[in-house]
């Protein structure tokens, strides 16, 4: 028997005994270990994209667990094998797949948005979206290697490198991660964070921290750099404060890599962008290079998993854990889908 | 004896006969034989930069010329040697200038806005902004070398190459000169242009040109594109309406080159960034090695000067050189400053 989460509308979940789906050809059935809730599925939850998820839906996709049944054809997976997932599945045939950015398909279904999720106890997968895990590396944590793997995406698009120097700002859950792993390269990283907080919590990471409504932050990073300014920003905030003052920031040639998403157009300083030739870089999800990384991040613990996972709640009490997100305080809540027997 | 076309501020020039200067050590004095007017110039003319160029002031920066004198300790210029200038002099010291953007030096001095320029017979400048033509290429066409390293230097910063699409929003000098250099790469090129006399221009040049008032744009280059979109957009019209459409048109992972100056924020679709991975782009002036291609360029005719130079004005009416040019109608309008006798 399967144990699901469903997200039925109207922010409402209701937990369920259902059927566990057999492996077709090509397919494996995951135990499921941990689910991390992300932005995205509090979004889902708040019914933001009600438009987009046809209920009743199971969603989820920061996942592990371990492999309990072998489909196929499959090859190279064993039963009792941990995984995650990267949960993209392209088309293969519009002109971004051709083009080879196939994590930009046209038609890119995301595995627990447009199709079901991981907030459950048995979950059956295509094998071609697994991601092998290191037997040793705890399921709790290797839960976090997606979003870390938007982090390795986004700090490997600004091309930052060692002795560079970074500003994040908005020190949520990845910001926090990009800071973490921006720091691998060897740069110089500064937060910027409004909440105190968000800011103690990216301290305690060791991270640079600096309150934006109390300090000149453009005078605080021309200091901190020689008057050079920033080589790189990453807008985490979804501001429009934030595109403001990340232009400011930037050194000649600096990038501006845009990771928060702006429902909304936003005004952008375009004669700052022409005086310095600074570049804007959008950046989406990953590629599987992105996660081989991120699972060496993860495994090695320059992504400290540990302390940033706040929170671990029963699959049973799915409801309050969205509550507990939602209500601030908390940096990565998991679900125990209970595959980790 | 010289000859200088002064502005005296109030949209107003007097032509007067002026000292030469002997160029001290380090310079050369140049007969100048033509200048062109740029779009900045015409700002100038017309008040619209009156806080930052000190009158009376010699404008002109797009020029061509013979060095007529050699200052002391200057090495590789001959007396009668045809020049033109790369009309930039930096500090050397500032942040961007030892991270070898000199271009775009904090305390960029640009000459002819910012120290004495072109418009007059006879102009001394440092011997290091100096750049030799080919002794067979009509000076005439030279003085649109520097407008050319503009566009050459946008080019190269799109990353454009062979097989790739482009598209320029407004078809100006510098759109009318990026559309050229553009298509030396083997790029295909589509030019939007709401003017039809500009327009007409673009298609006498054998560039391909589409009315954005009368053609759905978006679908038109989708359709040019296999459904993929343009892989680079040139910004030249400095209109929100331009940079609007911009991130319309563009493919997954594709380039929007901002080359007209924005003097207020724009709206700019960041959403359509994050989603496709577009990139924004930051032009200014050029290198050297954008002068050399510029040489280049002119000189074998890809690049074709004669075509664009739509009126040669004699020194003594450079202020009706400046009416013809604000009317509308003249693409490249040079004066002739006498120097090439």
């Amino acid at each position: 028997m399967n144990r699901s989460a469903l997200y039925v509308g109207e922010q409402t979940f209701v937990v369920e005994e259902t059927a566990s789906a057999p492996p077709g050809p090509g397919e494996v059935r995951i135990d499921v270990a941990y689910t991390g809730i992300c932005g995205t599925d509090l979004h889902i939850a708040h019914g933001a994209m009600d438009q987009r998820v046809h209920t009743p839906a199971v969603i989820g996709h920061e996942m592990s667990g371990r492999i309990a049944e072998v489909g196929e054809g499959v090859e190279g997976y064993q039963v009792g094998e941990a995984v995650t997932v990267m949960p993209l599945e392209w088309c293969g045939e519009c002109p971004a797949c051709r083009a080879g950015h196939t994590h930009i398909c046209h038609r890119l279904t995301f595995v627990g948005i447009d199709s079901p999720g991981s907030m459950q106890r048995s979950w059956t997968v295509p094998a071609r979206i697994l991601v092998p895990l290191p037997e040793e590396l705890p399921l709790a944590h290797a839960a976090l290697v997606e979003p870390t793997a938007v982090a390795v995406h986004d700090v490997r698009r600004s091309r930052l490198v060692a002795g560079e120097h970074a500003v994040i700002i908005g020190a949520g859950p990845v910001g926090l991660l990009i800071g973490t792993v921006a720091r691998q390269t060897g740069a110089t990283v500064t937060v910027l964070e409004l909440d105190p907080h968000r800011r103690a919590l990216a301290a305690d990471l060791g991270l640079a921290t600096v309150d934006p409504s109390t300090v000149d932050v453009a005078e605080h990073v021309r200091q901190a750099t020689g008057g050079a300014g920033a080589d790189v920003v990453f807008e985490v905030s979804g501001s429009a404060a934030g595109v403001r003052i990340a232009t400011d920031l930037l050194a000649v040639r600096g990038r501006l890599v845009v990771v928060a998403i702006h429902p909304t157009p936003r005004e952008v300083d375009l004669h700052r962008i022409f005086w310095r030739e600074l570049e804007v870089i959008g950046v989406r999800v990953y590629q599987r290079e992105d996660y081989v990384e991120a699972v060496r991040l993860v495994h090695g613990g320059q992504v400290p998993a540990q302390r940033l996972i706040s929170r671990i709640v029963p699959l049973a009490e799915v409801a309050q854990a969205f509550q507990a997100l939602a209500a601030g305080g908390d940096v990565k809540v998991l679900i125990d889908c209970g595959g980790d027997a």
